[in-house]
């Protein structure tokens, strides 16, 4: 892979991008924060600043993207912090998956950019572009520290004390991808995990430190092929009912409610799994199903991938799946908050925009005939079906 | 041209798009009001509600959308009142514009869509899509009699009373439209012209009936032909100086200001001009320099495509073409009032939306090289130029 002297930032392409740099500012500044969208839980539903360093472009990959006090937790029995192994577990998520997609490509490699902030963290971002099987994928990591307001703390955890605590300093690090094939009868695949932790506020006794994760799995087919639906949905299913068998079905339903086209009253795909804010288990359980999700991407897609690069298809095929791109793009620019927030916020645009389709349609009132293949998606994106 | 039975609603389809019907709910009901982007005076930067009927497809297009009460202008010297003559002036100026495309296209026609609301006021919607010459051309009408709150009527004029009024009854009325030509070389066209009255609110003595304009004439074209330019703004000046010598400037560096994709730091084209809430001038003047930019519309767009259409070009002109119309995807769905409003509060989709391109690509960090025609036209996106 080449490196290119290009930034970064912590992005999740389609369903989430938190804290980012701008591009216009080479001191550190202040950003509106504000997740629009469906939330499950409290959240930072609301307007606050965030405080956070430029990037600088790296010729190398580092080691780790950690500050150096940071890879040992004096809070924990383990010998090495939840920030150092989740940050171990997304960089060899990265390399995994773009192995597997380059080994599928049989030549085209990623472009990769890496960058890091003075005051620790950074990231690694590839894309491969144009290929062989996709028209565009992109595979990113990142690592940020930054200082949250007050408010965002509060709100995030509900918090019901009326003292005023000043800012909150937080780690965030987090895996994001949006694979793009170029056959209509390929799906396409989004997936992000993502962990947190804020220190504890120094200002407000015995207030808490406080972690949780978020991130999910789904994917968005231009035709059902019924047994390519069963598959990736039986493979979340099993990452899920290794931990517990409420997961499935809970964050099966949260993923059909988040990836949600309001104007349209159309999910976007055909669901998978979707989570935020989740603190509410063991902290290495959900380290551990953080890591399951992000191992089970590849049974769950490349076969299907495999199974669909070659099919003959027409232009009407490409239409369709045309059509259903523009969608995507509707979703992602209209209602995704890791999008809207990285574009309110001046983020790195070529990072957070790789999400979107190389090409995508949009038609005056395409209505598919029913009973049609095209019908048949449309319909599942409608009315979001229990597919095992 | 055909009639079809489905409903739209005042809609501009790239600049503004007011008060719409939810489609999902057959009654009345309430939607949020918000307007978000640039505001270069006191607007409906708020979030309010405004109650709104359910529309009905018509088979016919009627004399006038208007209620009966409203041809006749008690609080004016006219024989007319402003109401009904703006509603007259858009409707001719929809059926010229529509012409001049049909006898540029040569054969293909509008599609046309006509509504109306039990309680008065309606529209008219045309679409030509895949045509000979343009991909896409939409160009609608609305009339719009609906309630606004009082914070809306308040804040649209800073009124400084402390009064609290009740619910201000309104009307709008509107054209808008939006052409993307097929051909890499000949430029996409917008405009949008509006007119808003307020009742005077009955529970707040000596509270004025408000009236205010609003719209613009912008153009976007991927390449640039310096004398293509220089007649369309040369177009836009002229009308604008028939008035007043102060407009053309100011309305440039408006349209400059409002068509701005802030997360490129780039305008969506090369503009024209923008005005909103226009009111400090005679009504009468403003009614007829309203007029005058929608007749302008045609002798400042409709030569530069018949010289540009048929261009010879290759897959490049039309791949960065492509990724233009990518730009004009973000300004749409992220930042223009109109659409993020209409796609809010659940307008039709299919008239809101179909400002968009029927295709648009986005490549991962394209970057033309200094001084290609590709960067001239980029260039001028990221650094306005005064073209006369």
């Amino acid at each position: 892979m080449a490196s290119h002297s290009s930034s970064t930032l912590f992005t999740s392409p389609s369903s989430f991008n938190l804290f980012s740099s701008h591009r216009l500012n080479p001191s550190p500044s202040y950003f509106t924060l504000h997740f629009p969208g469906p939330v499950k839980r409290p959240h930072f539903d609301l307007r606050c600043s965030v405080s956070i360093e430029k990037e600088v472009p790296e010729t190398e990959r580092p080691f780790t993207f950690l500050r150096d006090s940071d890879g040992d937790d004096t809070q924990s029995s383990s010998s090495s912090s939840v920030r150092a192994r989740f940050e171990t577990m997304i960089r060899a998520a990265q390399d995994k998956v773009c192995e597997a997609i380059e080994a599928v490509e049989g030549g085209p490699k990623f472009k990769e950019d890496v960058w890091s902030r003075p005051g620790g963290g950074g990231g690694i971002s590839r894309v491969l572009q144009d290929g062989n099987v996709w028209e565009k994928a992109g595979v990113n990591v990142s690592v940020v520290y930054g200082v949250m307001p007050p408010e965002a703390y509060r709100a995030a955890k509900a918090a019901t004390s009326e003292q005023k605590p000043g800012p909150v300093p937080f780690f965030a690090a987090g895996i994001s991808s949006v694979l793009h094939p170029k056959n209509p009868f390929a799906p396409t695949l989004h997936f992000n995990y993502r962990y947190f932790e804020t220190d504890a506020p120094k200002d407000v006794p015995g207030a808490p430190r406080q972690w949780w994760f978020g991130g999910g799995t789904d994917f968005t087919p231009a035709y059902i092929f019924e047994e390519d639906v069963k598959h990736f949905h039986s493979v979340q299913k099993q990452a899920c009912d290794k931990f517990d068998p409420s997961f499935y079905p809970r964050f099966k339903k949260w993923c059909d409610d988040y990836f949600y086209i309001k104007h349209r009253d159309e999910r976007r795909g055909l669901g998978g799994i979707f989570f935020d804010d989740l603190n509410d288990y063991d902290q290495e359980m959900l380290l551990s199903f953080a890591t399951e999700c992000a191992s089970s991407v590849i049974p769950a897609y490349i076969p299907i991938v495999e199974k669909r690069k070659d099919t003959p298809f027409n232009e009407q095929h490409k239409a369709w799946q045309q059509l259903r791109r523009g969608r995507y793009v509707e979703f992602n620019l209209v209602y995704d908050r890791g999008t809207t927030f990285g574009l309110k916020t001046g983020g790195r645009i070529e990072s957070i925009l790789v999400s979107l389709p190389l090409s995508a349609r949009w038609e005056y009132d395409n209505k598919p005939e029913e009973g049609t293949e095209e019908w048949k998606v449309l319909d599942a994106c409608i009315n979001p079906k229990e597919w095992l």
